[in-house]
């Protein structure tokens, strides 16, 4: 059996990545595949156990180094119970948010040293990495009010000024330029239809769907 | 002003370190040094709540490699709001634990890569080393029978089995052989009042103690 592929979302806040994870799970649903929608901070128990520490409460809870060791933490577990067997087994993983996410908002927004982040890459990853990774841009103001117009419990990160949303969309867009096979830069500012043929139009390019 | 002292507590289950620890606190009190007794994991209301998440459940809640990352996340949490700004205005910090017991528990005991506990060491501690690290050894029996004794909801390493508590008594061993103008091997086997005067003896021959 062949190893299955590994499909990951990217960007800032309100940007469209759940709605879109949605409508491409159902396509490659249909396409005949089994396909393990998923997300992160989260994924797994332990690790929705620490998405409640990470996503609650004041803007200044944690530290942007503390942030990237519980990110990580999750992260690991995330990977070790649900999407390494996933992949094993031939399964699609459909991801909403995954390492990108540490290196825009804890590395380029946050400030946490590269050579951290590069270190817990190499040996909490190890050799989990994305087929694809679809980068979600789209202007500051415009992901916010959209973010702000489905507000609950979870609003530590959109509380956040907004020059560390602007330093967060820099942040993404460098990670789709510095890696273009990995990545597609997807223009998220057009209506939800739109955007859906975007995204699969990047998947159907680069990676073979059955039937 | 001179940077405070940091004293640091080590060794396996049961061992008397949070005996110990108090008593110690007592006599450098005395001594008219002002004192932050801490431990870890904990020590500061985030690493508390990571805390809750380590320390109970079933044993194998967490791999090795999710404990390492949640264990120095909370550490960082502790250096940042707790030792650190001790240390800064001059007290004596003696923490309960600290970052050998994560190489003696997730790494030699757990078999985390040390490649990854460097990195943490080198990234996540920065300039926080213990003047000081008193190393409790004891036979693994004892240990976990004084241990049991006083029971609680934190048995998770309690409950593994005989061979990681031999694996995590010669890893702390090793550390203080590797390290020793850093480290003092505390024989714990005897009575209370026995291993108290070896503490004071280790703290008033390598530090300079007023009064
Ligand atoms: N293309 C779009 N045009 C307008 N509104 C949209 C579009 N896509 C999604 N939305 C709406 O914007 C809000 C945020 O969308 P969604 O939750 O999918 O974003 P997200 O990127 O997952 O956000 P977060 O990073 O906060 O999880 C939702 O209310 C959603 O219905
Ligand atoms: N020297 C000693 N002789 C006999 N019993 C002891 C001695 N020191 C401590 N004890 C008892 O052993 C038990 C464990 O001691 P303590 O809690 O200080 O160990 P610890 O090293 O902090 O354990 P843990 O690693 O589980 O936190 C307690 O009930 C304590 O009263
Ligand atoms: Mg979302
Ligand atoms: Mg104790």
């Amino acid at each position: 059996m062949t190893r299955g592929r590994f499909i990951t979302f990217e960007g800032g806040e309100g940007a469209g990545k759940s709605t879109q994870v949605l409508r491409l799970v159902a396509r490659l649903e249909s396409a005949g595949h089994e396909v393990v929608k998923t997300r992160e901070p989260g994924g797994s128990p332990g690790a929705e156990s620490i998405r409640d520490l990470v996503l609650r409460g004041a803007a200044d809870r944690w530290s942007p180094v503390t942030e990237t060791l519980l990110m990580y933490a999750a992260r690991r577990d995330h990977i070790e119970r649900v999407i390494r067997p996933a992949l094993s087994r031939g399964a699609w993983v459909v991801c909403d948010r995954f390492a990108d996410s540490t290196r825009a908002y804890q590395g380029a927004a946050g400030g946490t040293a590269p050579g951290l982040i590069a270190a817990l890459e190499t040996f909490v990853l190890e050799d989990i990495k994305p087929d694809l990774t679809l980068v979600f841009d789209l202007p500051v103001d415009i992901g916010l009010a959209r973010a702000h117009a489905r507000a609950g419990a979870e609003m530590r990160f959109e509380s956040k000024g907004a020059a560390f949303h602007e330093r967060l969309r820099e942040g993404f867009r460098a990670i789709a330029e510095a890696e273009p096979e990995r990545c597609a830069l997807i223009d998220a500012s057009g209506g939800m239809d739109e955007v859906e043929g975007e995204v699969w139009r990047a998947v159907s390019d680069r990676l073979t769907i059955h039937g």
